[in-house]
């Protein structure tokens, strides 16, 4: 029997009409027999998610506020779901519990964790699986941070025994039992963990995209989803804006090569994104996957002859940096040539600083700056075809009279790089996004 | 009245036949009145060069060998010279001299400099120009080290009271008189400094060659010769290979503005290729002034996820690179991967070391070599039409089935450096020749 780890976002679970849509992907697929849940979600654009109910309580409880109208709404939108689903719940009790902690012992993780807890005990009392409380095995330490091998071993330790479960998102416990919340990626996390643990064949995370854009549908109309790309291709992606899953949700499959499987509640029948370390046999994967970028950069010139020759040049450039804390994009090292690109709004505050201590301790021939410009990314692992994309991406550029500032390929292969001015972003990434269109449909 | 600094290299001055070519020279253009002159090189591919002589006569002389016969056959040379150009010269009271110093205080540097002395004494006797001896103007200090500033300064009181000069170059002296040759560069350093001195309107470099051609003549038949380059283009195109002129020989030029005209003695119709600051008007300066590269390279590949949110891991790796003395030929950083680009020569020694210090100091999630790769400069100053240039060139690539391996264009737009195998060089950079012959043509 195989093991599909199934978690559903907020907007999956915000109400009971959901939760039958729910009900009617896991049960169509007996597979899916790990689900972790995320608190009830936005229900419409102006509704507020639970999460941020709870954490308005605990403001309140903290500062002598009357928490007691937003906890009752909470504790309104629960029976709800309840009422819908037509299940047995002791929702007055498990809130008088919740209340006398708030007043007793208002403990800021606790209180934002509850959503996650009741949403998956709900879940779990509805589709007959067993609820299994992270509080007893995503574990942290005393201080508050995650420990993930010792998560990987309680979360085996529980789910191993089991059939099928609901294990709440969101939240673990240290040693002493007090809950903490993870610090980021929240549910998408626990799902993660919980794939590696018990070897899952496939984490899906079910939400309300059908997986990951070619690129931003706010400049591309209707951009096509991306079938397959690898954890590196979905990495760059997200450092360049793309909306996906936190580092930290990606990690743990990725080290345990657990693909990922981005799906969405709305639409069960879309076959989504699947996030995989190899692809399946049959499946074909295009040398280009997506385009993204970033506006808002500045590019740093340097230049002093025979720097290659002494390549220290270049480390002290990045130790300088580096002593400010001043995080680059990118560096490009050529002949007598640095090439730095870093943020805009990071430079700012600190560029005729940077810029003196540079020409005080190196003195440089050459020092300038060029100011709005966008980095965009042309991500695909493009093996040995890789130059003839490259091409058909630069051919468009200058096709379209976009100067190109910055052409960066390691040799890693995985995006192409390139500079161009702020104003032509736009314009540049419909022009990409085009050309990569061409060469799907042919 | 312009002044033209003419410095004409051993090849040019290698017998009486060229000393009469040379006053032709000199004489069709009046504005040629700072001469500098090389010891006479060869005669034909098996001859020996004078200055080579000479330091035969030193190793012998230290070594208590005979020297005589080796002095003798210089003797010869210029004797020959006198002859044949029928003027007054003290050939004998100036080889006793010589020769007492070789057998009384034999000074390595002194003996390897009497060729451009003694050919300078006669050029100067040929052409009526009065002699000035680099002995009082090219200075060194005590440690054998060229002084510029001061010899700007000494340069500058010789040269200017007179109308014409022939200097002899490749040699100085330090403030007690000992004679120094110039470490790196010989005659063409003295040309650059005294037409420095001077504010010479151009430098003139008399050569064997019609200046500098736009691709390897052992790789590419018949490459057409560079008209015009910039000082950026000719220090990228020397760097990967091209036998130009020595940095030191082209940087007090470069620091004064002073263009460099490389010219052909035995085709003084040619005009050469000329190195300039700014682009005479009129005059049409193409994209792509040429191609030029290097094989035997590897790429390192280090891949860690984020190391673009803390970049002080790319400067942590060039620190362990600095701390080594490894110099890099490139690095590229990219999203989660940084590049580096190095000789195989100077890596093989150390590769398993090296990968082990950054393994164990810097823990990336992946770490690669791959060996056997040519870095290939397409060179030009392109401002803003670089994306077309550089399309083309890699849509060559693609077209002739040659796999990329890393693109590199920092914002200088000075170069595009593209990494291909290194069993693709040759036939790479014949591809890319035959596209950018195309532009010109067109």
């Amino acid at each position: 029997m195989k093991t599909i780890v199934a978690k559903f976002g907020g907007s999956s679970l915000s109400d009971g009409s959901h939760f039958i849509k729910v009900k009617n992907i896991i049960d169509a697929d007996p597979d899916r027999r790990i689900i972790v849940a995320s608190a009830p979600g936005k229900r419409f654009p102006e509704d507020i998610k639970v999460t941020d109910m709870l954490l308005d309580v605990y403001e309140k409880a903290i500062s002598g506020g009357d928490f007691d109208p937003v906890l009752e709404a909470i504790k309104g939108r629960f029976r709800d779901i309840i009422i819908e689903l037509n299940i047995d719940f002791p929702l007055s009790q498990e809130f008088d519990i919740l209340r006398e902690k708030i007043v007793n012992n208002p403990n800021r993780d606790y209180i934002a964790s509850r959503g996650e807890y009741f949403n998956s005990r709900i879940l779990a009392e509805y589709l007959g699986y067993t609820f299994v409380d992270p509080e007893w095995c995503v574990c942290f330490d005393e201080e508050g941070v995650p420990d993930d091998a010792m998560t990987r071993r309680a979360m085996r330790a529980a789910l191993r025994p089991l059939k099928n479960a609901v294990v709440a998102g969101f939240y673990g416990a240290d040693g002493s039992g007090r809950i903490h919340t993870l610090p980021r990626g929240g549910s998408d996390v626990t799902g993660s963990l919980a794939a590696c643990a018990v070897n899952a064949d496939l984490y899906e995370n079910w939400t309300d995209v059908s997986g990951l854009l070619a690129a931003d549908p706010n400049i591309v109309e209707n951009p096509r989803s991306v079938e397959y790309l690898s954890f590196r291709e979905l990495r760059t992606l997200s450092y360049m804006g793309a909306s996906v899953l936190h580092t930290d949700a990606v990690l743990p499959a990725s080290e345990s090569g657990v693909s990922i499987n981005i799906r969405n509640t709305e639409h069960p029948e879309d076959r989504g994104t699947t996030i995989v370390k190899k692809l399946p046999d049959g499946e074909k994967k295009y040398p280009v996957v997506g385009v993204a970028g970033r506006t808002g950069m500045s590019v740093i010139q340097i230049e002093k002859v025979m720097v290659s020759d002494g390549s220290g040049f270049s480390a002290d450039i990045l130790d300088i940096l580096s002593r400010r804390n001043l995080p680059f994009e990118q560096c490009l090292t050529g002949i007598d040539t640095v090439t730095l690109v870093i943020r805009s709004d990071l430079l700012s505050g600190c560029r005729d600083d940077l810029l003196g201590e540079i020409n005080d301790s190196l003195n440089p021939d050459y020092i300038g700056v060029t100011e709005n410009l966008s980095m965009i990314a042309v991500v695909g692992e493009r093996g040995t075809d890789s130059s003839d994309a490259n091409v058909r991406v630069l051919q468009t550029l200058a096709d379209n009279d976009i100067e190109i500032s910055t052409v960066n390929q390691g040799a890693g292969k995985l995006n192409l790089l390139i500079g161009v001015p702020d104003e032509k972003y736009e314009e540049a990434v419909r022009a990409i996004y085009k050309t990569i269109e061409e060469e799907y449909s042919s």
